[in-house]
């Protein structure tokens, strides 16, 4: 049966009928945060603030910039490993994240920056939206190629919303730290990602297999973005932490569990193969896993030593997981990942959950000296007597709570994007730019081989 | 008849010779702003500065160095999107840009930096030149491919001067705030290339028709100029505003401005095409219109929800402006504009000088804070009795003075770029690489279609 | 004879015994810096510290990241001009620098950063460990697509190895500066490779030449390596500078060089052509020539029109070395060097290294004041009495130890990597990725010309 992708009634409607109400709910509830209002002159003179550099900009506008580096150019140059769906890559995670911070932006604020009927927001915000559409971008990574960009918004809509929720159970509730994200953005956007593309399982993918491939130039575009994803992480982990030594740690750990995590990757890619030689895909997404798996952890007292050691471990399991894992999944339980996700995102975050718990358990007034110990888990108010061991066995609940809400979530989202009338490619055009986008026709591109049916990449 | 585009004495002439001239009016003028030079450490002590970090360094270097991106990987691979033109693009706009920015610090050192015989340069001396070269690079986009790179630098020796002018009317004359440039840079600098193109105009151009679109990664490239301008556009906005809640507040409008903007431009690319399919040309150029619009208003109250309403309306403009103006100008104006600055900067600009006039206009004490209105507007001195709706007058004075300034001198200097012997390509060989750079041929390039002309890619 | 270029056992069993070896040393060795641990609450207070702020990791940390892009993306990138080698050039840059930066992490902290049996981190320790391996990236390029994996991590260990002895005899037996290392990263790094490649000499090498010429779209790859070389040197130079006016003036003599040196570099190269037209291996490269000759005088009062004058000359000298100096190298003294970096890094950071030392002994009171004459130089302690001259006549004796520890190092080096063993390509396979990566085949990539001997790329 012939799909209908016809985009030009739907995908208009959705965009400016969805940002009309981002207006309105702007317009109600958004305001500038106190450092980013003109008032600030005299709130400053108030809080006796020597210095206009006491403003929260300059602890965190840096970072910000480069996780937002990092879910635009990261992401979106990751996913054009694929020979003929770039645009498709690029454009819809530039769409989706757009739209996605807005949204989160709005959800986050109702949760976290509410006060007296407003949101107000500052760089902490934006970040945090960040964050929060790179749990998106992640989700994206097991569909792409296999969904129309309305979707996509719809994917985006639930997603944000339930991650706002699931991180508000954790760090309002459960008071769990995790700055970086091992739990709420990956944990959380893997399993959800992976529940919606098994929901949306294509028997006869096969049919656009050949398009599944890369082809030389789209491999060294992705590398474009696995580099700025590997370079910038230690920003990712320790742009929201507490000022001082917290983001100056997290940098370090970060640092440390990326390179160690890039020579294991090197090593069982090469291991793996019979032929010994390097697979393009493991060190585009592999080499990343160290930094995942640090999330939690990173702002905690894990030494460089233990980043390495993460780092280590977490590069052959992820490399390991494309070779054997995922084909697994695909054959078995019927998880089309494109990007393997799984391997990049699900199981480097659940195991950075069980790091950063069993780091927190480990705490102790030696290594932190005792308010360092306070503020490092913010032991006050109500915390106060909260012991290191317990919020340790609170960090593990994180992961769990972040699991149950992904594949809850996940199945119901998955349910909605099979409604019929959204528009989602047929199985023969799937990971193809053609369906949605205006594309040159030149024997550049993979387009090429439709002309020439003999001229047919192999796919790795 | 035949051009001829030979470079070889004209061009190391023009660049030898300007440069000596750099050396020699650098050796007369320029010397290091204090907080740059090494008598800081006695200056400090007598300001009681508490400490190195109060040094302005600490305050603009993040923000110069995503301008810095902006100007040179933003604006150079955002015109690469053409099939054989990329060398091009992305060079001459490296050496305009290299001039461009040395011009422009004693240009605007005399103007504003200009002491007891000395220009004093520091890192917003340096951001206030890569904004003057931005409006070079701008012109630069309406011209793209049918000039020589001395043609270029001519261009930019006398736009740099006159930016230099029209910024000093606006901001010491008319006391005019414009901190992120949507009169200053983008009015002025796409009116100005406008103006030249209109007086360069090729009636013949069709004869180089099938260069003029893009192959697949060419569009690839150019969305790594996109997304860097993209996601650098709220440094470049605050990169020159007040100290504190000032840059704080710029880089937050900015923010919701570009990510509203991508939205509507989706819309509107894929409703104004039958197929309902999206156009890489909008992606590329209308999501970057937001930006724009907010220059002048970032750093004043506009509000997060009133840069989503800009943002809005930009995008909607601008797509609007690719699909029906475009042609309109070309055919009946005779304006051919290669990159359609007339979308991205001169209709954005213009709203943004509006939007900046409208919400200087609307200033109260009530939303400033008494402090916080005088700073933001620098009522001080002889400006201490203006008015917030004097203030909105003078900055809609300054659009059209930016206006005019561009239209004179854009048609001065475009009859000056007319003159015979600058090596300017033949009708035939515009958008092309090969007569000014030493190409690879391969079959990847576009040169592939010379050999082969049954392989005509389709121009968008 | 046929080479054994088989990876599988030989390069798994090198990157994980010796990435175990590392989280060994690094858990005897490695803690964090007091400002990066969780008692620097307590330090805080006892060191009177007014805010968070003053943490180091503000001073430096944006800086660190453009040093990260560099390093990973700048030189990854500018290496994948090759028109089928892009994998290995930013792959394997990849590997050698993430195993690099930790090796150099012990080496450094074991010569400046060791206390009481441990090596204290911090983020100056990340900026400085990038440095180290920058060095060995320059050394790659010499040796760029000629070697196997294993040679290059062999290469690592014992380059690092080596610049952190010649840093210390340089920074603390000398008492040298060299902020931005055009003695001890550039000197070093560029005669130790060539010295390497010396070695390797392959006299059979043009079995390989029409692999050695670019495409069209590699050339636009290696312009985002250059960029990002271009545009964050700046931060490169100053990174590690003392905080405040020092970092402030690094930036902007550095600013200064790199764009005077694009205008000369655009001159020669077509000045050098017959035809006039430009080449892209001279901007790629050239262009940067005046990044690395202010590498040491940058952080000094060299003043923005000395700094004019070095990167007029070092692009000159750059281009001039591609056109005339590299083909003599190759056939006289045998010396083949892929990427040029005998004209980018070995003459201009020996160019670097005379002009700091000019620069030390031109200082007077008079220029830096008191105070800042004792702190740009250091003069305390030990060194309180020596004089500018004297600094100049150490500094240049710095360049001497820097070029004596490259060319004995690197006949050593090549010696070893000489061994049978370790896999090197066979001539005709030299600057084929087809050798140690799984690479899609498509018609895009150059292995094309393999399925099509009638299209061969003419080799610049």
């Amino acid at each position: 049966m012939v799909k209908n992708t016809y985009m030009r009634w739907r995908l208009p409607l959705v965009c400016l009928l969805w940002e009309a109400a981002m207006i309105v709910l702007f317009g109600v509830f958004v305001r500038f945060d106190p450092e980013a209002d003109a008032h600030w002159k005299e709130e400053q003179r108030q809080k006796n603030l020597t210095s206009d550099i006491e403003n929260d900009f300059y602890f965190r506008y840096p970072s910000f910039q480069d996780v937002h580096v990092m879910i635009f150019v990261g992401f979106g140059f990751l996913m054009t490993f694929l020979q003929r769906y770039g645009f498709g890559a690029v454009g819809f995670n530039f769409l989706l994240a757009a739209f996605g911070i807005q949204w989160a932006l709005l959800m986050q604020g109702w949760f976290h920056s509410f006060e007296n009927g407003k949101i107000l927001i500052g760089v902490e915000n934006l970040i945090n939206a960040d964050f929060c559409v790179g749990s998106v971008c992640i989700a994206f990574g097991a569909i792409l190629g296999k969904t129309s960009p309305v979707q996509l918004l719809i994917l985006t809509l639930f997603q944000v919303t339930l991650f706002a929720v699931n991180e508000y159970i954790l760090i309002s509730l459960l008071h769990v730290k995790d700055a970086g994200g091992s739990m709420t953005i990956h944990t959380f956007g893997a399993y959800f990602g992976l529940t919606v593309t098994r929901i949306l399982y294509r028997p006869n993918l096969e049919q656009s297999k050949d398009k599944q491939g890369s082809v030389y130039h789209s491999d060294l575009f992705a590398m474009i973005g696995t580099l700025y994803l590997w370079m910038y992480w230690p920003s990712f982990n320790s742009a929201v932490s507490n000022h001082g030594d917290a983001q100056h740690r997290a940098a370090i750990n970060t640092y440390c569990s990326l390179a160690s995590c890039v020579l294991t990757t090197v090593a069982f890619s090469s291991l793996l193969q019979k032929k010994g030689k390097l697979d393009m895909v493991h060190i585009q997404n592999a080499t990343l896993a160290g930094g995942v798996a640090v999330g939690t952890g990173a702002e905690m007292m894990l030494t460089p030593y233990g980043s390495l050691i993460v780092g280590f471990l977490c590069g052959i399991v992820s490399t390991v997981g494309f070779v054997y894992l995922m084909p697994f999944l695909e054959s078995k339980l019927h998880i089309q990942d494109t990007c393997g996700i799984h391997n990049l995102h699900a199981m480097p975050g659940f195991i950075g959950g069980i790091v950063g718990a069993v780091t927190a358990a480990a705490a102790t007034e030696e290594v932190y000296g005792k308010e360092g110990l306070i503020s490092a888990f913010d032991f006050t108010g109500d915390y106060k007597d909260r012991t290191p061991s317990v919020q340790g066995g609170f960090q593990a609940a994180g992961i769990f709570v972040s699991l149950a809400m992904a594949l809850a979530g996940g199945a119901i989202v998955g349910a909605i994007l099979k409604m019929p009338f959204l528009g989602d490619p047929a199985d023969e055009n799937c990971f193809e730019d053609d369906v949605y986008w205006e594309v040159p026709e030149d024997e550049e591109s993979g387009l090429y081989h439709m002309h020439d049916p003999t001229l047919k990449p192999v796919t790795s």
